[in-house]
């Protein structure tokens, strides 16, 4: 009943369920029990999607995680919200700590419109949007912030390159390393049991204080360096990968019981996902999987874009459910805004859609999906069958060096170390029968000919209207690190910057 | 309490519980949405893994049809029973029309054992251990048979090759193509919907006559040419295989429900998995899939061998379990027999194991699992561990014919086109981590030399004892072709055959 009239349209009458995003970093459609990982290591996760929907055709919007995330949070492609460069065609960017550029002020992100519904908005772990100033996620909606601007490489030297820093709200408390641990020998951190007591204990507070909220839990584990607590080390089958997962799983299980023990999950929509494919570069120890599909992070392949994804919602979403709803996390926005009683700004275009006739329905709504890889669309799908305009794994030169983002895995005049283009005979699959993008259809096929007349009318459509944003990820500058945080003075952890050099960034991918 | 009872030993004093194997064909570890295939189509079996045993590390004994079904039903590996060929090395055998062996008199099958349990015996579908008169099914332990006694190939055209016939206990009833249709076109055949029936109905008849029952159903539509009956057609997101897929999962759901129906459910043992890896060369419309495994049927490597499995036993096995036992065929040899009370034969290595306390009591039994192709241990798996001591994918001169039994995968070294012997310095690969066998450790590492060191011991002492049966597959001649089987003049179907010419049969790969 009470999901009917969710279904029905925004109550503004009652008041908004809260919304928690569950995203893993570089976590892979194969990695979780109920998406066929055969060691069946994620009991949680497997009965979070057996209480809830699975959704089994869920994709990002970039095979890497600053545009991945930059999209999640602004509804938009990152070739519109300036997640991209320009410097060389096809080349995914992020936001290495010499990135110059960051999520533009003109963005509108989730956060800063659900404070228009009274949302209490926290980012918990990895912002990835920027980190100079201007880009500060408590600058862009979020209340409340625990966690780091970028990854946690390291540990650096604070001379050629700064640690990274760990935020509390505006400031620095401390830097990755230095202050908060990741033993590169064993793997051993005790990031993700942090991350966790945050979450809880900011559930709990707004549980208290009868404010809804939205948690963006972006936690890190799965991305290398990957780690785990003590407690989890060497207690997976899958090695250091999957005491990372274990970790992970069992801590969404104690998110979830704690949303049921205050008596709040009935009001809190849950979503789980991922910000890109597996990166198999770094497997398989230290990198995750990507089932069947084809290639890994970095690639337009299924390997790349496909990722596992939950929706959970007691008493609205029922429970077992199985979605084949092309979606992706752009959806996310436009779906929260939905939750929240919103609408999506109308003076931009919008990506995302919203998923709530397909969570609380079981509707399908015929969109396609996109394949970028920094300013080309490489792919687009439309229903079953995906079209490739553009191919590429990466270069001969990287190749030969062993970075590989295709183990294993060989599919002739597919999975090419040079750009090729089809934009005249796109490179078509079906993925019903070929999830793994092994099998081109025939030109000449009358198949072929029926889907290319539909795919080609939605990509006209799509390229006619596009208007890339300025792009944020073309100059990098070494002056522009972390070496002095807000907060750095009261820590004596203040460095001194290098002279500005701004430069192109250099994308090798 | 009756599952203790059972798991106690074998209680002489009730009766013992129904057997019910479904066996399927060429069906791929990744075909099942219980085990991550995409399109999660098959919610019968889904929800009867939810209602049992799931087993995620269960394995055939042999890449190929007739010798994996002949190592079911004798619990021994082929090389043991005699399915295998010496006319070259490690060349996969089986029973084509022209084949002059079968199963051995000397070996004790399944049926022929439990008959001493009282059970009554049938087999549906497919036989496949030799179809000359001394290797009938009726001869060899079963009291009915509907079904063929090879491969549904064809239509042949009864002069160069007759059509396969179908039986009925121990006489023919027709032959494909003429009395049981299968069209090539539209892959539309009604024989899945004909098995279903013979099932439910000899398991009403066996409740109504309060005997105990071991039902072999080895049905074949999954098998090329890939068939699906009318209301089935065309109904997958995954093409005719898909189709195929979806009847038998509808159909294993009302065999089930039957079960329920009947009130036997808790007195009927019912284990479901398949006789090999999915056949890639013919994917992706007629072939199904092995998942993130490495190749397909005919091959050593993990795609060819790994199995689905489902173990279901309402009020005894425990519901939504998950085991990681090593199984095999085999083991539902010794696990039927320990079912129905009886030991196993003590004159002759039996290399099944009794899986009655992994399934009943969770516990986990330390046994290697030894892969076979033809005459030749190719790879043996201790642990997480498999160890590689031939690698062979198939010659070049297939490969480079379009005969592909990796399409898409290529490990190097590994997916190897020549025999390639590896028995001094075998490849390792820990399938938890590295479960696509694609990152062979390396030769130097500790952990290499802690694991050969424990596998050489189980390899050294499996050889030693190693005494190959009398090989069955060696001969072939057209002679023996299914030109007048038994039955055959009263249909007016009985063909002349040709003059006697034995020859050794050629066995590609």
């Amino acid at each position: 009943p009470l999901c009917l009239c969710w279904a029905l349209g925004p109550a503004a009458a009652s008041a908004p369920p809260n919304i928690l995003l569950l995203l893993m970093d570089d976590m892979g459609w194969g990695d979780l029990g109920a998406f066929g990982e055969p060691s069946k290591e994620t009991p949680n996760l497997d009965q979070m999607a057996s209480e809830g929907m699975l959704f089994l055709d869920f994709y990002t919007a970039n095979p890497l995680c600053s545009p991945s995330r930059a999209a999640l949070l602004t509804g938009r492609l990152p070739v519109r919200n300036g997640f991209y460069t320009t410097n060389a065609h096809a080349r995914n960017a992020y936001t290495p700590q010499d990135i110059v550029g960051g999520i533009p002020d003109s963005e509108l992100l989730l956060p800063e419109l659900l404070k228009k519904a009274g949302y209490i908005n926290k980012i918990i772990g990895k912002w990835h949007l920027g980190h100079r100033p201007q880009f500060h996620p408590l600058e862009h909606g979020f209340d409340e912030w625990f966690g780091s601007p970028n990854c946690h490489f390291g540990p650096f030297d604070n001379r050629a390159l700064p640690n990274i820093p760990v935020y509390r709200d505006w400031e620095m408390i401390g830097r990755y390393y230095e202050d908060f641990k990741i033993d590169l020998k064993t793997g051993e951190a005790n990031l993700t049991q942090i991350y966790l007591q945050e979450a809880l204990d900011f559930i709990s507070k707004q549980q208290a204080s009868q404010q809804p909220f939205f948690l963006y839990w972006a936690i890190d584990a799965t991305h290398a360096p990957v780690y785990a607590s003590k407690h989890f080390l060497g207690t997976s089958q899958r090695g250091l990968y999957g005491d990372a997962v274990r970790e992970i799983d069992d801590s969404i299980g104690k998110i979830l019981k704690h949303l049921q023990k205050l008596g709040i999950s009935e009001n809190t929509f849950v979503f789980f996902t991922s910000d890109n494919g597996a990166a198999l570069i770094s497997a398989p120890k230290k990198g995750g999987s990507n089932g069947r599909f084809l290639c890994g992070k970095q690639t337009t392949f299924e390997g790349g874009m496909r990722e596992p994804a939950i929706a959970w919602w007691p008493g609205h979403i029922p429970a077992g459910g199985v979605s084949h709803q092309l979606g992706n996390v752009m959806d996310l926005f436009t779906t929260s805004l939905s939750l929240a009683g919103l609408q999506p700004p109308s003076d931009r275009q919008i990506d995302g859609i919203d998923l709530l006739p397909a969570i609380l329905q079981g509707k399908l709504i015929d969109r396609p999906i996109f394949y970028y890889r920094g300013n080309e669309m490489m792919a687009v799908r439309v229903g079953l069958y995906k079209a490739h305009y553009w191919t590429w794994s990466n270069s001969w030169e990287e190749y030969s060096k062993g970075i590989d983002f295709c183990p294993g895995q060989n599919v002739s005049g597919v999975t090419t170390h040079t750009q090729e283009e089809h934009t005249t005979l796109p490179l078509l699959f079906h993925l019903g029968r070929d999830p793994g993008e092994k099998y081109p259809l025939r030109f000449a096929s009358d198949e072929y000919q029926r889907a290319m007349e539909r795919i080609s009318v939605v990509v006209q459509q799509h390229k006619a209207t596009m208007v890339p944003g300025e792009p944020q990820l073309n100059v990098c500058d070494k002056a522009v690190m972390n070496w002095s945080p807000p907060g750095c003075e009261k820590l004596g952890k203040c460095l001194k910057p290098p002279k500005s050099d701004p430069k192109k960034c250099f994308w090798p991918h």
